[in-house]
C-alpha cells in the first residue's frame, strides 16, 4: 500500500536569495519530495504558496495522506481559508509534518493553540539530535544520535503543549537544547514537528534527515476511517435506553444546536 | 492569598427565555459568581457579552487569575480580537474554566485546536458524574460520584485532544457516557472543562457543582511567573559557549525573525 | 508480514467450573486464539499456567510480537521470575494486551506501578462500550458503540496511570462507567487494556470483541528495533566533544556503575 | 500550613569515601534537609538506610507529605517490604522526589515499571539545565537556565515512561542531553525526578538546586484526600439503577474477589 504525500513549500527564499537557490536550485520542496520518493511506499507531490489555493485545493487534500509544511518568510501570506481547510483535513485524519521555521506557520499555531515561540541564533553551529525513544517508528534505522554540521539554533522554552511522544532532543554547540522531534494527535490526525531545516544549509540533502522524514510519513499516515465532524442531536425516541422527556427544553424537536 | 476570578456569561437566554429567567433571575453568571464567593479565598466579579469589550478589557484580564466561560447561543458574536486577547492571557498563565456549551466557544476551540464536537440530547435526563481521580484538587471533598436529576446529555466522541488529567466521567440515563471533567495545560495556563450546566435546569444552584467550581478555581490559578511570549534572537557574541559564525546567514545582526 | 501472537490463559475456571467449561470447552485461550486467527496476518499460539515456565520460555517470548494475558483466580501462582522475563520483553518491544480480570495480574501491576484496583459487580448486566477515539487503530471497523448483553461490571476509579490514549469508555446498566480501552507505552512496548471478558459469559465468541482484539494486535506490534537495556559508561576519551577530567571521581576507568 | 518532608539518604559514600565526606561531613541527607529548611513552610526530617526499617516506619510515612530519595551504591540493600510500604504510601498521596542516582532505586523502578536506564560519564563536566516550562511550580523563581560547574553526565535515552510534564532538560559539556526534571502522577501521588546530585560534587550546597528542591516539595504535596486502595464489590441490591441478576455467576454473594 502506498502513502500519498503532499510536500508544501513556501518557495520564497529559493527565488530571492542566492545562497538558498544554490543549495536548492529546484526549491526546497523538490528536494524534500525527492528524499521521500527514495522510499518506494511513498508517492510525493509538491505544492507551493504561489499556486492557486497555494496548491492545496480540497481535491488535493482529499487525496493526501500526509502533508509536510515548510514556510518561513511568508507565513502571513497563507490564506486563512486554506488554513481552515487544512486544519479540518488534519482533524479528519491527514497526517501533518511541520518542518523547522514552520513552527510559526498559521496551521501549526492553529492546531496547537499556543505561541509556538522559541529562542534562536543563526550561526551555522553544530546540532546533535539525540534519539530519546529508540523504539519509535520515526527513529527506525537510526543510531543513538545524528549530527548536522551547520544549523540554525532553536532553544527552549518551546511554546507548545507537552508533546505526547518525544523522539528527538537537540544539543547545540552554543549551549542550548531543544525538543526537536515532537508528536501530537489532534482529532484523527497525527502531527510531527521536526526542527532541522534552515534554508541556508543543505539539511534536506542529508540522508539521515531524509530517513527521518520517510519514517515520519509512515508514522503519520491515517490509522482508521476518516472522522467527519458533526454534532448530532440524538432524539429522545432514538435513545438507547428507555427515556421520557423531563423538564423544560430550549430546542424544538429536530432543531440543530447552536454553533 | 485570594484568587481573582472573572465569571463571563453570555447572558442571552436569561433575557429571552422565560424558563431560564425564572431559574437564573439575575443571570447565570451571577449565580456562578455567588457560588464561587462561598469560598473565602475566591474574589469573583462578572463580565457579559453586551458590555464594552464583552467586559474583558486588558485591565480586567491583567487582574484576573482565573476566568470562567459560559456561552451557548451567541458564540459567533464574540469579537475575534477579544478571543485573541483572552488566549494570550491564558498562555501567560491565567486559568480558564470552560462550562457546558462553552465547548463550542471560540476561545475553547482556539486553545485546543480541534472541533470540540460531541453528540447531545435535551431530555432532562439523569446525569451521574463519577470521580475518576479522587486525589485531584478538583475532586477535593467529593465522594465517589454525584448526580444531577435533570441535565442535557452530551455523548462521546468528544472532539478534543486527549485530556492530560481526567477528573470526571458521566453516565447518562439514556445510555451515553462523556468525559465531563478534563484538564489541559497550554502555555502557562491551565484549562478545565466541566460539562454540566444546561440553562433550563438549576445546575449552578447545586452545592456539589459549586464545590467543583471552587475547587477548579484553586487548581487553575497560576503556579509561577507570567510567561511573556517572545522569540528572542541570541546573538553569537552572547552564546553561552564559545562560538564563531559558520556558513551563510539569512538575517542581518540584530534583525528580528519572520513571524 | 505476519504478527506472532502468544495467547496466555490461566486455564483454571475452564477446568473447575461447569458454566465456564460449557462456554469455553477448549479453554478461553483457545477461543481467543481462534478469534485472532480470523485475521490472516495474525499467527496465534497459546500458552497456559500449568505448562513448564507457564508456556513462556525465553524462546517463546523472543518469537512473540504481541502477548495477550487473561488470568483471574491464580494471579498469585504466576512465578515472579516469569513475570520479570515478560516485563523485560515488553520493555524491549513486545506488545501486551491485558484482558478483563488481568487488571490484577502481576505483569500489569508490575508495568504500571499502581494498584490497578476498581469496583465490581457480577450481575450479568448490559455493558455498552463507546468509542471515544474513532480514528484509533483499535477502533478500525467499529461504529460509535457496541454492546455486550451480559457482563461483569467494573467501575471507576480505575487505579492506573492516566491512559495515554483512551479508546473505549463503558456504560453499565447498573449505573457505573469505566475506562474500558486504555493505551500506554512502556520502554519499547505498547500496552492495551481491554475490559470485557468475564468467564461466565461468551464474550470472546462475540465478533466485535474479536475484531477489537485483532485491531489491538496490529496496534501493539513493535514499531522499530528491539530496545536492549543497558546503562553504558561513556569514557571521557570517547566523548563527542573535547573533554578533560575535572574534580574527583567515584568510579575507576572501565568500572561499571552501581545497580 | 506546613509540609512534612522526610529526606531519605543512603549514607554510604559519606562514610567510605573521603571526597564525599569532605563535601558532606554530616551526610548528603543532612545537607538536603538543611536546604529545604530554608523554606519556612517545609519541616524536614531525615532517615537513612542503616536505621531500623531504614527509618521509614509506617508511622513516619503516615506523617510524611513528601519523601525525597537519594541512593546509589546500596539500592540492593533496601528491603523489599519497605519498598512496598513506600509505594503504597505514594499511591495514597505522598509525594516522592527521586534524586540523581536514585533513578536506579527500587522504589523508582517499582512505580514507573521500566528500566530507568541511561548512559553516564563521571568527568566533572559542566551541566546547564534549561527550564522548558517557566510556568511550572517547580521552576518558580528561576531564570531561563542554571549551571552546575561539575557534574556527572547522564545521557538519553532515559528508560522511563513519557514524562507528563517536562520541567528541565540538560546540556552537557561533553555533548549529551538529558531530561533532567520530569513529573509523573501515580495513584494519588506525584513523582518528580531531578537529575543533578553526584556525591563527589557539592551540588546540594548550591542555592539554585536548593530552590528547585523547595519548589518540588510544594508541587509534590498531596492535593486532596488520601486514596485508600480497595476493590469493593457493589452488591446488586445496592446498584444505583434498578438491576436484576442475569446469567451465571462465579462469586457467591458477599464473597470478595480474587487478587
Amino acid at each position: 500500500m502506498t502513502i500519498s504525500v503532499t510536500v508544501w513549500g513556501e518557495n520564497v527564499h529559493e527565488n530571492t536569495n542566492a545562497v538558498v537557490r544554490e543549495i536548492y536550485p529546484n526549491g526546497m520542496h523538490t528536494c524534500i519530495a525527492e528524499g521521500l520518493a527514495l522510499d518506494p511506499e511513498i508517492i510525493p507531490r509538491t505544492a507551493t504558496l504561489e499556486q492557486p489555493e497555494h496548491g492545496l485545493s480540497q481535491a488535493v487534500l482529499d487525496q493526501t495522506d500526509v502533508l509536510t509544511w515548510w514556510g518561513h518568510a511568508a507565513h502571513g501570506k497563507v490564506d486563512d481559508a486554506i488554513v481552515t481547510r487544512v486544519q479540518k483535513r488534519v482533524l479528519e485524519g491527514m497526517g501533518l509534518i511541520v518542518l523547522h521555521s514552520g513552527h510559526y506557520s498559521k496551521i501549526f499555531k492553529r492546531l496547537l493553540g499556543t505561541t509556538c515561540s522559541l529562542s534562536w541564533r543563526e550561526a551555522g553551529e553544530k546540532e546533535r539530535l539525540w534519539v530519546t525513544n529508540p523504539a519509535h517508528r520515526i527513529a527506525r534505522g537510526l543510531d543513538g544520535y545524528f549530527e548536522l554540521p551547520n544549523e540554525e539554533m532553536y532553544g527552549e522554552p518551546f511554546g507548545v503543549p507537552e508533546p505526547e511522544e518525544q523522539v528527538f532532543i537537540s544539543w547545540f554547540e552554543g549551549g542550548e537544547v531543544f525538543r526537536s522531534g515532537c508528536c501530537w494527535r489532534r482529532g484523527a490526525g497525527k502531527i510531527f514537528y521536526f526542527r532541522p531545516g534552515h534554508e541556508t544549509y543543505p539539511t534536506y540533502h542529508q540522508p539521515t534527515v531524509q530517513l527521518v522524514l520517510q519514517n515520519a510519513v509512515h508514522w503519520a499516515q491515517p490509522e482508521a476511517t476518516r472522522w467527519v465532524d458533526a454534532c448530532p442531536n440524538v432524539p429522545i425516541e432514538n435513545a438507547l435506553e428507555p427515556l421520557v422527556q423531563k423538564g423544560a427544553t430550549l430546542h424544538k424537536p429536530g432543531q440543530s444546536g447552536f454553533r
